[in-house]
């Protein structure tokens, strides 16, 4: 992301508002469950977050014109003060869209007239909160697309997001290994550049010899899974995970249809943002839980590696500077709505597919790193009191902004969610080498 | 409703889409509660209604555009196929709303050929199932001014319906009985022009001596009730109505607030059509469940009439032709959207507020008159399924349309429903008249 | 129920203690479902309403010895103070069975003392609460029995309460209808002896003319429904019904089991007082829900009577004293747990099974009788507050003591309700005799 | 535990028996909510446990008298069969408690033939089966303390497990810290003896500098922190934690009671094995969840320790041989049912508590260590398939057999579980020395 602030600041405030074009106004409305934010919501509280956190700390005289979108477009800082309730956000028709597009026009005007007076200072206390909005906002771009891809296929008329069907079908080369020795290794984020605070202290670990897929598991390897029982046979999935199977009566990944009798890929389909299609056998397979992900793995007598094991391959196998060069090459905004499969790494046993495509379940529960400290203030909420029954992914996926991207950056979901752009990587060892 | 069936037809069709007019796009789509269908979904429903069981049976080579509107929306006519999870009816927002209303004129047209067909022909079977069709709609009407207030209430916002704060206050007349002599009566539909087939048969019923309230319980009435500690004392409700004041936290009539500390009409507020207004003290109460009507009848030493004693009191007190005149002189649609106080009855003792401000609940479950048959096939879902734990009410309120009211008329909701437009009208007898 | 008071207490007393004596203390603890009570709990109740509302107000100087059982073993009499949630009647533990027995015998001492002083008084305040506490502890003997069934289902060992079998099977007489004539009729209850406050005043209501079935619905005859599809075809349902039989999963009466792959009788099996048994295809159909009594009645062309109906049948069919004789011949305590098939009447076209083997739904919500006022104070709580949501039934069934069972007698329960002993008899009229 | 591996057998069996003295019938029968089992339920699953996977397999002839047993006494073990709902365990009055005391007995004739064929031969396949069975029951011994509290507490009669009342109060020494410094440390059970298969594979882990407390929280430092607001203040909660909170209604540990307006000690009871007593200001809080340990650390400044710092600073403070030492002093079984005040430790600055009064919360969430595998079969799914949404707890409580205690044994509960004798040590560091 280069330029000034300013210039950045405008350029992710108008992605998010490209992501709403095709959408018609009803879109912006609803909430179709209870992880699902209206369209509408994003938009306002994207904008709210600079407007509590921003103008009104450091825009002399900035006044909200409408006091009650504190408490509609509050998410849960509760130190900010009493909030909507999340339950609801799908039922308020007002403010429009059309006001919340004004809406966003004034804050962008106030942080227009703030951003200008600050320019070139950037050890401005202000500088580092729109940093901060700004990844924000970018969080909820992927977020928005999320959320209306389950907003859509609520829909018993099954709508498209895009006519663009995504990438081209290719056929992924042969999953191989990747081996990385054992040792004490340094992880999370200790340089200089953005990151949420979550991503440090950065400190050792220990790591005993591991290998790590050079590619993630595809929609064909997957279904060998389901057709061999996988969701039938308890014994390969964790208990929590085995009640939500039966309670859920789940038997295919999220967003998979069996349309037919025959059992094999030809008779599954897939909604996409780009409207229901035939599934894309060498495409990885995508929405699983990480019930799910586990489940596969311990099936194909792997596991799901750490989240230390993640970020250790992705920089090594990066020769020194991957953490810069990660997400460089990794995705172009806007030109595919849908995982493509793996290419063959040009080394031969080079890993693949780390960031751009899905998020990848890592095996480790999302807890503080040694010596966390969260800000203090609400500010100091956006992830430190999320630090249970959750679990670490990493990567980023087709959906996430190239600039969002980091090898340290640790997303989470509950162990059941499974409308994230999701996907599995399965490692191996100290054991049993690949 | 004067004119030929088709005039009536676009005169129905016509009042339902101007109700909409206040309404945002936005508006349109959400449910704020199970019983709150979205303003779309009414704008399709009625118009399936004459698709499904008019145009698909008596128009030759009629065909629908899109079949899945068959599904979508259906109410509940387990005889016409599946149907959309009612739910899920406020999640879907395709079709639009500009698609919706193609819908209608699509429906509309095809409608047009068929009455231009029939014309002057009163027998074909399809107009009767075409006056059906009209007052099916007519009850949608209210359905949806009872739907899009709650949409309203439920957002922090609280946007107003109608600019108009309602009739003007006045004081009301106190309260009078109207006495009934004992004797076996004729109660139920069975004269000519329609009726629902819930109305008949016309039968007897043995009716000990009673006296009706001269008109309808007021806001200032009801506060008493409020204030005596109604919401905190068990011995006056039904035991069902205690658990539902409970776990519902019930203190006040649906859309009453509270708004200081003086327990006086004046720190109270309403939610009307017409956004938050100072509660009027001599007003209809409205809003109230049974349970609620129950026990404020308790409180006062009175019950709630049967709906056998309500019919014979509106005929009586009509002097022979108070069948017809009845709902003539009773409203004019759309000029408030709020019940208006009650005037002084021309006689000193007359029977006012009977219809046109205010659905009075009585003492009477709904259940099937002696030799009631509904109608073979769907349509005969239409009344009576749902003949158990359910309450009938009488009369009509601001929101009916006047060609839709009649004193055979069997309206009925369960006990614990406050969104409709209901009143309280008292009665007493046979042993302790007023 | 002869003799003097005092005899006639002993009698209600004892008699319930005999019906725990095929239990085991375990089985007198638990609550197997929200409507059942522990058996310990209806011991230890039936003792605290003669301790509240007799022998605290009449014996002087009484003083119970434990006050928390005031609040463990009320029911719902909330004018007379708090109580122990329902819902955690079955976890309590202690007092134990022996302390409830001894809380027995210590109730029946100061009963004894008030009821020795009382001799004679017939017009004394305290004897008409005694008559109603021995009515309420029959009502109880029946209340157990059906809860010890359910618990004894809830559990895989299937226990048996009983080594008896039951009546021998004989074949049922052909269903025969009995014709009454129009008419205004007396109905309820207005002569001298015990009655509920429900059971009047008596009053007079109309009658259009109607037909009663002779006998019970037979197993049989239910089995032809649940084969012909019953429990699947919406068309046959009230909606209330069709939703309970899609949540609750019904497919046929509560207790039976169907234990192969033939659809006949032969395949089906019924949980009873004395274990598992092969479906007896001559008995009357029991536990079934006023849903599925109304369903049935409407897969066979046929109605439930109203309440008045059933009353006036069963005095007109007595030749004038059906009133008293009703009940006399009907059962015989004690020696049979379980309905037998109907006998033949002796004039052909009499009606059998009135009481003594089931409760028979009617088509009457329970609401008051014209001019019903409960008592006051908490005794007016027994039957008033749970007029509404509520069937009707008549009759009596094989665990109604005899002296408990009237003609005008109104049971009451919920319409998805299939642990009491009902069943299903069929009226018919006006319009089509049978 | 010396003695032949029979000598073991018999104590461990006579230890369980001997728990349940103090119990009336009624008391076993019961499930006071989801967590809890019956006792009855305890005593018959650690007897099915041995018949299962010991005698089945090993003992030559045997044959279960009543299959059904499996069915009912049967916990989670999906691989080994169908089982009885959780939810009904506490409906279930057969079998009855002699029944199962039976059971046990036939199990223990069964086991004493297998261990007498056995005897001597360290090597069988069996030895470790019930050497893994006798470790079962002990965990259960202390379930049925945990549970049979809970089921006394939920009855309003309040009664006494045990009428010692606990450990004589004194003041404890003041919460000092041990230092421990940073480095690589190996933990996890790889030594001989006995070891559940979640405590290993023994593996490295690097530790930052961090500092223990010395002694558990005490409830007049808890009490602070509910005096302070804790319950009341969002920030100091994780998010899960504060739902939970809100939800649960929670304002102190499970078991306390405020019984008068002084929020001070002096007005505080809390529920114990010995009934109804004054809170111990000096003894360390217990029943709290991990989301109130978490809170209550933050409030405190501090942090919960990880697993692996637990392990290592009760090694380290052991001076080379903690690992034998540890459980050895820490509890004498059966004399007190409550935790006790710490002492001086001898060396002033000694860690004390660390095992035989309260299990202590982890900042680890249970997941496997690296390598681990569960064995196969039905035995595999004691341990390893709870490794999702569960925190791990070190120590061992008062209630926790000594032989059962291990430096390395990873206990386990969900976030919010309040019923386990659980408390809290603090710990500190990296970066803020105590």
């Amino acid at each position: 992301m280069p330029g000034t602030l300013e210039d950045r600041y405008r350029a992710v405030r108008r992605q998010t508002e490209a992501l709403c074009e095709p959408l018609e106004i009803e879109d912006f409305v609803v909430s179709s469950m209870p992880d699902v934010s209206p369209t509408k919501w994003h938009l306002a509280h994207t904008s709210w977050f600079f407007e509590t956190f921003v103008l009104a700390e450091h825009l002399p005289g900035y006044a909200s014109q409408d006091p009650r979108f504190a408490f509609l477009f509050n998410s849960y800082y509760v130190q900010v003060g009493e909030r909507h309730c999340r339950a609801q956000r799908g039922l308020a028709t007002r403010p429009t869209v059309a006001e919340v597009f004004a809406y966003r026009a004034r804050i962008d005007d106030a942080m227009g007239e703030l951003l200008h007076g600050l320019a070139g200072d950037d050890r401005h206390p202000a500088v580092r909160l729109i940093e901060l909005g700004l990844h924000h906002e970018q969080q909820h771009q992927e977020l928005l697309l999320m959320d209306i891809k389950h907003v859509f296929w609520t829909n018993p008329l099954k709508p498209s997001y895009t006519p663009h069907p995504g990438p081209e079908p290719r056929d992924p080369p042969p999953l191989r290994w990747r081996d990385f020795g054992e040792g004490l290794r340094w992880i999370g984020h200790g340089g200089r550049g953005f990151s949420y605070d979550n991503e440090g202290p950065a400190h050792r670990v220990f790591l005993e010899p591991f290998a790590l897929a050079t590619r993630l598991v595809t929609n064909a390897e997957y279904l060998a899974f389901v057709r061999d029982g996988g969701y039938r046979r308890p014994e390969l999935w964790l208990s929590a995970g085995w009640s939500t199977v039966q309670e859920a009566r789940w038997d295919a990944p999220m967003y998979w249809t069996r349309s037919g009798p025959d059992p094999s890929a030809a008779d599954w389909t897939e909604f996409t943002l780009a409207g229901t299609r035939p599934l894309g056998a060498a495409e990885p397979v995508s929405h699983v839980s990480y019930y799910e992900a586990d489940a596969y793995a311990r099936w194909a007598g792997r596991r799901l590696p750490t989240e230390a094991e993640w970020e250790v391959a992705a920089r090594e196998a990066g020769q020194g500077d991957a953490y810069e060069r990660l997400p460089d090459g990794s995705f172009v905004e806007g030109t595919h709505f849908r995982p493509a499969p793996a290419a063959v790494a040009e080394d031969g046993a080079g890993l693949t597919q780390m960031a751009g495509e899905l998020w990848q379940w890592t095996a480790s529960p999302y807890v503080a790193y040694p010596g966390y400290q969260p800000p203090s203030g609400a500010i100091g909420e956006y992830n430190g009191k999320w630090m249970s029954d959750q679990w670490v992914l990493r990567g980023a996926s087709f959906a996430t902004p190239r600039t969002h991207a980091r090898a340290t950056y640790r997303n989470f979901f509950a162990a059941s969610a499974r409308w994230p752009f999701t996907g599995i990587r399965l490692a191996t060892g100290p054991d049993a080498p690949g």
